[in-house]
């Protein structure tokens, strides 16, 4: 008896199917055992790029501290490993977004591994950078205290940026509404709690302009001698905005879920000389109350910006992981439990449109 | 002919002197290859102590931001590196002082290797931690957005700490004024700008009381089931602050350079139960314009407290550097040009205090 049409294509896709999923749990476990080894470094520390002196006011004494003097405000913090043979590969520096730090990169609020030590295990100098006024990279305090001592109006106070939890949840786009999640979610939400303690006050409105961080972020890639900047979120433009004002050590950008800002032609043409890759999660329109954020306009903003860029010659990519067929990534994609998977990708696009092809030819 | 009497002396000086010389400069050279050798971390990572959920007053809206909500606040960042074989010693948790962050116990603002680095290639598991209020720890920023939206007078606004350059450098010990050096000085005062950029603002005075990092450091070493906790300056009793919170973790305590605080004799009974070194570096009096710092009674302070805990039958140590023949050390002396020198002490320390000695017979 000859067995129905459909049992055919049943048997079929188990045929497939069955050894795909063996084969990705047979990758997965590899993965795990290969993460647990020992990790070797070759050199590792921190230092600062940028920073200017700034005088304080001569009064009034602070804390018992001496009044007057110089301080050091604009400064960018930043931590590195390099791996055995790290030179074989460009850098990498990660740049984070808003009310985060370098943390972002770091073990993920659930206790993963995160993309800093998982880049250094495939061959790559990680540079960490906290943008200049956050965390180690310290702020410009002189406007609060001169509010504080009286000689300028409580209404020049800087506007401390510090997301809640609740505006988080849907900025972040853990699920349509707080406390609620997507059925297919990637973040580790049984973990928020910990992500909670890696938001932190953002103080850029204390900073001049231009941002200090995009020069600080140039100045790196020419002292690495050439590197791939990779911001998220705030900081996703960050190197496009570097490379506007030095593009020479600058081999790749990674734009990860930003605002592309609008370009002028002078500006498509030098960027077009860079390989770029912009990167988007899922669930972009499906969030109520994301407060700044609109996800699908900043999408079709940057597939508008690839699209300039490649018009002009340059070797841009739109990764839209949905598009992919990866679903439920959040905007803390780098934390999500399918994290590795894309770091996998980024090292990918690196290896061929970085460091293995051609200089793209750009229109001049 | 017979050499005179001082030939003599020369001759056994020069005997004696030369091979120590050169063994010291084997020793350092051999130490120097020892360094350049890759470093082997059985895991890294970071995550958070502490932290409490705090809510924002409902209006009005930040930046775009939704108003109202909940934060977190108090929580402490640490970062962590353990060695192969990392269990075989106690953990080391280092805490920064005012004005700075975790990046005082790493690469010197002249670029050598810092005391966290160091100690991990010892064998040791090294956690830094920024101070809650500071760096990747964050800070409660609700005092200055309700001041800047007029619900509170500015008078109300954090005492936000700044060491200017000219303050540090007294502070710090650099020399006895601004712009000139001890001449036998250890501070790599040729990179004294890198250290100006490792001080940010410190707004310890955010905080609620007691201080949450000393509950934090607590917790700390009861997850870590037992820790050394080192603290300096600023934070240099954090670790006695620490134990008379929770002592149940705390199996070793090393305090650098900081006022002792007065102890009663239910206190010094506690913190008798724990072996405890203390160290100050040189010229403690040779300042002029040290602002709050008054290092020569701090010293006298500490003497005092080593002896009480010794009178309860604990085991203290006071290590005066220059008692020791060790001269010219700053209060940055983690950074300073014999900066592994010291930290040898310490683990040597360590190793015969905390790691092989009988438990201390405290008085109950």
């Amino acid at each position: 008896m000859k067995a129905p049409y459909w049992k055919s294509i049943l048997i079929i896709a188990v045929v497939i199917a069955v050894p795909m999923a063996a084969q990705n749990k047979t990758d997965n476990a590899k993965r795990r055992d290969e993460l647990k080894k020992p990790l070797v470094i070759a050199s590792q520390g921190s230092f600062f790029v940028g920073g200017e002196s700034k005088a304080l006011p001569s009064a009034p004494a602070r804390g018992g501290f001496a009044a007057g003097g110089d301080v050091t405000v604009n400064q960018m913090y930043v931590q590195y490993q390099t791996p055995p043979d790290g030179d074989r590969h460009v850098p990498v520096v990660m740049v984070h977004g808003c009310c985060l730090s370098s943390k972002t990169w770091e073990t993920t609020p659930d206790g993963r591994m995160g993309w800093d030590e998982y880049f250094v295990r495939k061959g790559r100098s990680v540079y960490l950078a906290d943008q200049s006024s956050r965390a180690r990279s310290g702020f410009d305090p002189t406007t609060i205290n001169a509010v504080r001592s009286g000689t300028v109006p409580p209404s020049q106070l800087p506007n401390v940026l510090m997301a809640s939890h609740q505006t988080a949840w849907t900025i972040f786009r853990f699920g349509p509404t707080f406390g609620q999640t997507f059925p297919d979610g990637q973040f580790p939400i049984e973990a928020v709690d910990e992500l909670y303690k890696q938001m932190i006050p953002d103080l850029n409105s204390t900073l001049p302009s231009p941002n200090p961080t995009w020069k600080n972020m140039a100045a790196l890639a020419v002292k690495l001698k050439g590197a791939i900047l990779m911001g998220h979120s705030e900081s996703g433009f960050f190197p496009e905005q570097a490379a506007l004002i030095d593009p020479t050590g600058i081999k790749g950008m990674i734009s990860i879920e930003m605002p592309c800002a609008t370009m002028n032609p002078t500006q498509i043409s030098t960027l077009a000389k860079i390989p770029t890759l912009v990167m988007f999660g899922d669930h972009l329109g499906d969030v109520q109350g994301g407060g700044p954020a609109n996800w699908s306009a900043s999408y079709q903003g940057c597939q508008t910006f690839v699209q300039q860029l490649k018009s002009a010659g340059g070797d841009a990519e739109m990764m839209y992981l949905p598009e992919l067929g990866i679903k439920g990534n959040s905007h803390m994609l780098m934390q999500d439990r399918n994290n590795l998977d894309l770091a996998d990708l980024l090292i990918n696009w690196i290896d061929k449109h970085v460091e293995s092809k051609p200089k793209p030819t750009a229109k001049p």
